[in-house]
């Protein structure tokens, strides 16, 4: 197990109706807020109109930033900073999934930085004060709503680049599962596949000591291959709603990669896919991992693909190690497939040969030309799981 | 999955030599630091004169509370209370196992309180304000380097009770698994015990939608299967002392209880014993939990066995269920006893018949009249699980 320090500090309120915590945790920390949110589904499903109602209720003046991106944009992140330094606000709040709560986060860290918050997207350290961020989770997916992560667009430049500051991560969540209920089938299913990708990308380590980091690994992806299924036959199915929503949080929120060594790969991959494609992150991280899985298999990988064979796909411990690990890669490529109806290649979604290349360049331009740690790959493997993935 | 609001404060800093972050991390509380030990060990190994070295070069000045109690008393907590009045301690820091670390909260939670400190164990809502606590972790047993209770024993009146409060839970803990390598081997087995038993008493719970939880805590089981022997047979052995360092940990810091009916069992029958025997902890969790598993286990309760024994012990789950659950449960004995080397009957560790039945009755006092969540028990029941461990 290597080092690690380990801060969660974000608080969660998890249940049906657990919005009635809001003006209680609001006025902790002030009674001015701006709410971010994306398009109308909160208001269709009255998820907006009880938090201003609760918010009404508590004496909280709020403003509001709407029409936040799927993949939110640099743009969208300066007006809510214009808002809340023309406003005096003291606390953003998020209303939505990944992409709100994205936005939310760096507008708090960008209300007392002076330049042009893309710098501080770039560099994490530029950032010094970070107004409290909280949210009402609309879908299990990012794990946002417990992680000092954003990912955020750059139009201009094509650039989809993740911000990080440990002050990013919000003072509390709401998790109320019923949200989820109106999810639609496609989200619900990329959704699923952010979740277990998160897992992967710190599962497929090259520490080979955290035993028990692995182990609970494994839990949160049986989590959900089991109740990814389920919610999508039976969307207000409680029980498998409840069980996406905390794996969504926990898949990400430090809890699996403490102790271990870890660089992700698929994620900076898909990133570029959905900066010059604009497509659906979880279903590029669908179409792309089972082909990435297949080009890092090898004599010394494939120990990690028979213990996750083995221990989350039930294969027999007994067979042959690279049958086990064909085995597990089909029966995940299977279940992205036919299980959660997700698209099995690029092509399906759009993207065709002509950008490849500069995305598997670019893939790697932050990170000193590899992703991935179990077995680095470098553009020109990129490029090959690019094509494997068309 | 029920309700739940989650909060796990503590920060962690773990590995080697993880105790240099000491002065930076007091110091953002205070000056004045109370050190709460027990035995000489820690004079030892040479973790008491790394301590101490750190806070002299950092300018902060350190009362000491030596002598605390395998299991901590009331007499003992009054003593750093004093210190504490006495001098304005600003942080209390325990350095050793969760003795110490009961102990130091306890103190942090008294300070401020004016009456007799039994009074706040008896009813945490007493408790007003706790002073910081921190600790340094040399046994990985009890978890209360991570969570918010406290177990303290009143010899006068032979109770041993759980003191509660949200603020006792550390604001950080070192955590450095090379400071467990000189742990004795009966305290290795009795501490791993006690970290399995963390984890049955929220396993077994009658709520059956939190799958995720229930696939967490097989991973902690496991892992303290795995590495509980390997810890005895190879005390340095650094990956078996990390994993079950940080099992410890999570067995009982929330993660494994949010989202579930829980109410404990095993440990409120085991206090009794050391209350009234001042047995040690983990031993007489490991002689109860095998006899009270066979108890509880029939028809309403064999699928949560089968769970565990497929799960857990890796038993083939085509067998019938209660082939599965009388396995895992022998299983379980099997490797308390012969595995961990822990005495397997309340006689070997100097009880007999005479105090079983008002200690039967005693473990139900606070509760209700049962423990237990997935089959509770009543005093009855508890003296035929009693009887049944002799």
């Amino acid at each position: 197990m290597v080092d690690f320090e380990y801060s969660i500090p974000t608080k969660i309120f998890f249940g049906k109706d657990k919005i009635n915590v809001l003006g209680r945790e609001v006025k902790k920390y002030g009674s001015k807020v701006l709410i971010v949110y994306g398009g109308g589904s909160i208001k269709r499903n009255g998820i907006y109109d009880k938090a201003i109602s609760i918010l009404k209720e508590n004496g909280i003046s709020y403003y509001e930033l709407p029409g936040v991106e799927p993949n939110p944009r640099i743009t969208t992140v300066k007006k809510g900073i214009d808002i809340c330094k023309e406003n005096g606000v003291e606390l953003v709040l998020a209303i939505g999934g990944g992409s709100a709560i994205d936005c939310a986060k760096v507008v708090a860290a960008g209300c007392d930085y002076e330049g042009d918050p893309w710098d501080i997207v770039l560099d994490g350290s530029k950032i010094k004060k970070v107004l409290p961020i909280a949210s009402i989770l609309t879908l299990a997916a990012t794990g946002s709503e417990m992680d000092s992560w954003a990912v955020i667009n750059n139009m201009e430049t094509n650039e989809k680049l993740i911000a990080a500051h440990p002050d990013m991560a919000p003072t509390f969540s709401i998790l109320d599962p019923t949200y989820t209920f109106t999810v639609p089938k496609n989200q619900t299913a990329a959704g699923t596949a952010d979740i277990m990708s998160h897992v992967f990308e710190v599962y497929f380590s090259n520490t080979k000591t955290a035993y028990l980091q692995d182990r609970m690994a494994e839990a949160v992806l049986r989590t959900c291959i089991k109740y990814g299924k389920i919610a999508l036959e039976h969307p207000s199915d409680y029980e498998a709603r409840a069980n996406l929503m905390w794996a969504s949080s926990l898949a990400i929120n430090g809890l699996l990669t403490y102790g271990k060594d870890t660089n992700w790969s698929v994620h900076l991959m898909e990133h570029e896919l959905s900066a010059f494609y604009d497509i659906t992150h979880g279903v590029g991280l669908a179409i792309l991992t089972p082909n990435w899985m297949e080009y890092i298999l090898n004599n010394d990988t494939v120990y990690k693909f028979v213990e996750y064979g083995v221990n989350v796909w039930g294969i027999d411990k007994e067979k042959n190690h690279y049958d086990i690990a064909h085995e597990a890669i089909e029966k995940t490529r299977d279940y992205f497939v036919n299980a959660l109806g997700i698209p099995a290649r690029l092509k399906e979604v759009g993207i065709g040969e002509d950008k490849l290349d500069i995305m598997a360049k670019e893939s790697v331009k932050l990170t000193g030309g590899t992703v991935g740690n179990l077995r680095p790959v470098n553009a020109n493997e990129i490029l090959e799981i690019f094509k494997k993935s068309l």
